[in-house]
Formats: C-alpha cells, sequence, structure tokens
C-alpha cells in the first residue's frame, strides 16, 4: 500500500508513545525512521522499526539516555551512547564530529555502548550535506564468516563514505556482499542471486539464497577483501572507543552496545571551493559518459540516486508491504 | 634465483646511481625496493624496478625534488611532491602525518603531483610500526570499467588501512578484485582465475585471464561496492590535495602527478594501551579460532603474514625471477 510521509511518520510517533517514549525523543525519532523509507531504505525504515521496538520493550534500548563525552584528545573525542536510541545519538555524533572539523579540520568522534543506527547512509548525507566529507562506520553482531572459516566470527560493520558533490556521492557498503535482508527477498521470490552470495555445505560457491540463510556462510564483499576490511574496521572502532568488539557483542548474545565511528573532513578552510566542485563534476562526468554496458543505462556514481527517490517519495507516496503495515497498526 | 638482502639492494644502488641518482635519493630508494622485495611483495618490488628505472629515465620521476608544504588547515596539510620519487616522498608524508597525529590526535596530509609509491603496504605498516592507525590511499590511470561501465574510467586506487597489533594487521586492497599482474601469472600457468574476473565480450562474468587481460573489462572488487569506492577516494584524494583525478591522470597519457592521501591516527594520548591491546588479542583470537574451512588453514587476519615473510627473506634470502634478473643486471 501506499502512505504519505507525514501519515507514517505519524504512525510511527504514535507506537513510540504507546511504548513510552516521551515527545523529545520520540518526535525526532520518528522523523528519522520516516526520512529513511522516504529515501527508500525501508529494510533500515519502516521494515526495521518492529524490531526496534521489540529492543524499546526488552529494555536493550534506554529511549531517555543521552550520550556522554568520556574523553578528548585533540580532534578526536570519545563519546558514550549510554544504550540510547542508535539513529538519534548517530546523529548528535555526526553533528559534534561536524563541530569539530570546523575548527580543526577534521573531527572524530569514537562512540560506545550506543544501538544499531538504522541507515548508516543518513550520518554520512547529514555530514556531506552540509560540506564535509563524512566516513563512519559501525561494528555489529558477527553473522559472516572470516576469509577461511565456516562459523560467522567477523560484522557486516557497514562503512559509509560520502561526498560533497551535488547530489551527494556515497557508498553505503556492508562488509557482505548480501544481507540476509536481499537472501530473504531473492528465496521469496523464487531467484537464484546474480552472482556468488556464499557457499554450500560441501564448500563450494552458491548463488541459492536459502542455503546460505541456513548454513550462514555468506561470502565478504570481494571475497578476503570484505573480511579483512571488515576486521580492521572493528578493530579501530573498538580501539578508539573503548567499547565492545564484533567479538564482545556477540558473547553478549544480543546485537546492543555496538560501538561507531564518524569522522567530518572540512575540505578547506572557505568549505568546498569552486576549484573543487569543478574536479568533482569532471570525475562525475568521466564516469557517467564510459561507454556503457546497457546503452539505456548510465555507468553508475554512487549514491546520487537518492535525491530523486526522496523526492519521488515526497510527492508520490511511500510505498509500505502490507503486511509491515497490519504489523505497525498492532503495535 | 636466490640473492640476499643486501646484495639486491647494492645492485637496486648501483643501478640508480648509473640513472643519474647521486647517494642521498639513491640510497633510501634502494633501501625501499629492497624491503618491499623482502616483504614478499615482489609486483612491487623487484619486478617493478625496470618500470621505475624507464619513468626516470623518461624524467616523469625527478630524483631529487622534494616535497614541498602548499597549505595547512587543522590537521590537514596539503603538500606538492614536485614529481619527486614516489616512495620516498609517501614515506615523507607518513612521517608528517605521524608528527601531527602526536600533537592532534589525528594527521591528514594530502599530497599531489606524486609519482607511484610502489607498495602502498609500506606506509600502513610504517605508521602502525610507530603505533599509529594508519590509513592511505592513491589514485591512478583509468585501468577498470565503473559499475556499468565497458571502458575503463576509474582507477585500482588502493586503500591501505593498518593497525597497531603484534604482529600488524592490515589491509592493502586494490579496488579491483585481481591485478593485471595477476591474471598475467594465472595466464601463464595456464589456470583460469578461482573467482570471476571480469566480462567477456560478451557482457558474461568470465574466469579467463586472457579474455580479460585483452578487452580491459576487470571487475572491481565486490562487483558494485568496489567501484563505487573507488570513485569516492578518488574524489576525497583530488578536493583535499587540490590535485590531479583518475580522470586528468588518464587523459594525461601517463600515470604520473597522482595524488595521496596519508592518515596517522595516534589512538590515545598515551598510545597503543594495555587494554587497547587486550580488545585487538581478543579480535585476532575471535578469528582464528573460529572453526576452519580447512581444517589444516587458521581463518585469516589480514597482514599479519608479513612479519614471517620478511625475516624467511632474510634468513634465506629472496627469490627473483631469472629473467628480471637479467633485467636488473642490463640496466
Amino acid at each position: 500500500m501506499k502512505i504519505s510521509y507525514l501519515d507514517l511518520e505519524k504512525e510511527f510517533l504514535r507506537i513510540l508513545r504507546k511504548h513510552g517514549v516521551s515527545d523529545d525523543s520520540a518526535i525526532p525519532c520518528a522523523h528519522e525512521f520516516a526520512e529513511t523509507t522516504a529515501y527508500g531504505v525501508v529494510s533500515h525504515g519502516v521494515n526495521r522499526f518492529p524490531v526496534f521496538i521489540g529492543q524499546l520493550d526488552k529494555g536493550e534500548v534506554k529511549p531517555h539516555a543521552n550520550p556522554v563525552k568520556v574523553g578528548t584528545f585533540g580532534a578526536i573525542e570519545k563519546w558514550d551512547g549510554q544504550q540510547g536510541i542508535g539513529n538519534l545519538i548517530a546523529k548528535k555524533m555526526m553533528d559534534r564530529a561536524m563541530e569539530i572539523a570546523s575548527m580543526q579540520g577534521i573531527g572524530i568522534v569514537a562512540l560506545r555502548n550506543t544501538n544499531h543506527w538504522m541507515r548508516g547512509g543518513s550520518y554520512g548525507y547529514q555530514g556531506a550535506k552540509k560540506g564535509f566529507i563524512s566516513i563512519c562506520w559501525t561494528n555489529s553482531i558477527a553473522v559472516m564468516p572470516a576469509w577461511g572459516a565456516k562459523q560467522c566470527c567477523i560484522g557486516t560493520n557497514p562503512l559509509i563514505i560520502a561526498v560533497p558533490t551535488n547530489p551527494i556521492t556515497m557508498v553505503d557498503m556492508s562488509m557482505s556482499m548480501f544481507s540476509y535482508g536481499k537472501l530473504q527477498n531473492y528465496r521469496l521470490a523464487g531467484k537464484a542471486l546474480p552472482i556468488d552470495g556464499g557457499f554450500d555445505n560441501e564448500g563450494n560457491y552458491t548463488r541459492d539464497p536459502a542455503t546460505i540463510e541456513a548454513n550462514k556462510r555468506i561470502l565478504p564483499m570481494g571475497y578476503w577483501k570484505g573480511s579483512g576490511l571488515s576486521i580492521v574496521l572493528d578493530m579501530i572502532v573498538t580501539m578508539l572507543s573503548g567499547g565492545l568488539s564484533v567479538s564482545d557483542i556477540t558473547k553478549s548474545g544480543s546485537e546492543t552496545n555496538v560501538s561507531q565511528i564518524f569522522i567530518a573532513i572540512k575540505p578547506s578552510n572557505e568549505g568546498v571551493t569552486a576549484s573543487m566542485q569543478k574536479s568533482l563534476q569532471d570525475i562525475v562526468s568521466y564516469v557517467e559518459n564510459a561507454e556503457p554496458c546497457d546503452p539505456n543505462i548510465r555507468p553508475r556514481v554512487p549514491g546520487q540516486e537518492f535525491e530523486k527517490r526522496y523526492r519521488k517519495s515526497m510527492t508520490e507516496g511511500i510505498e509500505v508491504n502490507d503486511s509491515i503495515f497490519e504489523k505497525l497498526k498492532s503495535l
């Protein structure tokens, strides 16, 4: 079914209030979930909302907790999320990284004891919209085997890098080749994956989503490369935040108290200069004008589709899966 | 054939002197090439040395040029490499990033007009050895199609992230799934690639190295993910350094005047603390002790093999391909 942005936001707010969240947290939180959904990232917007409410009910997410600064070293600050609402805290931390960068060129916030930030791209976008190069990542519970392992021991640890072009260029990449959500979509559609997504039980590459959902031998993006990247990202966030690593989170048994990094870089004292804009536009044109595989599809500059998707959601409403909508109504 | 570290270094020095390089540049440059080879990265050590000499002879590499600082903004410095020797300049820039980080927690050096840095991992290692989290990347000439393109329009833009564990953990990853050097190795050995490495002329995935070497439709690592990452890395380095982008370098017709980024992060005022070391060791153990695919091969923590390789080179000598050695003697 289709629903308007405002009606969806109102529905999120109703549910948050009912689950004991006061308006100072509930209003911005409903807004963040509506925004993420409007940008087309339903997996971390409306579809994830019931899971988030479950975490609230279990007490894993403390809706009125505020992040606290616990240390400073030059342009690096260490914060504790106090197990608050992940997307609200992440937004504050990205704002803080930009404040530091405004003075020192770069700002890093290392955050511990926070909760799932939902769509990581929101924070990259937030920084790039204000003219900052923005880099952030989070760790997670172990859901993927490292290269050479059968057993899950590394996180999807999504990495976001956003650049202040117009529209914004951004990668928002999980370290797994496909998310479990994508595997489910392919399985429900009765389709094979377009490329290998994991190993079967005999250790051969497979494109069968059900096999991978069952044995959890999901492939890192870029095989050994994504596996390595996942490990170093976890190491850095754990070191700088003093928080839990993927190993610690997994041993705790639930994906809470995760650790995150927010980096903002001010491109120059004057922000994004005209000559920078020109260089960036040259890069975009060079990619977009390269001879395409399919004459009807331009080579892709990552993330530039989001503005269009958002405008479409605002004018035409947001498509929400019927069963998810029923679920919302029951909450 | 086998050659000792010192004999190989002496041979590099002889050639550099013969090609007009004075000892203040020739001695450290010979040392860097010997080190890279001893760490087992022959592709960017001894095997690349003749190409480097060719660039010197053509005047693309100016052996006595020194990098010049052209701007500062907080913890970010902008330098111009003056087309000097890539590996010597990169080493200086990483040292400078560490100096800034010692005072401000983090230091970024954005470098333009430099030359190929040979093994990027050298600079990650250099920083991590001194206790800094080290992140660096370079752009390159376009040798890979972007996602959705047939034509080469993005760089391999290797990204290095090194973490001060013992031994050092490091990814040193090109944005292509395989390098052209690897494709050549497989072709010469008469083997197919173990996974898809590019597209054939009909646009199907292929594991045939010769096809990809011919049509240059090499795959980004992680398909669309590596393509996107390559683009944002190029954008950032171009913005911050004010130097040439992949597009500019490609239009210039030769891979010189490239742009690079060096980031050092001091993990705390006291460097790497005991509690950080413990967390890092927990991450390593968690990965290494996960159930392996092959009971005889431990799951891989990236980069930890280099110390062992280096010690082996030092005690047993360095294996150099006969034809490469003949080539050296002729230079």
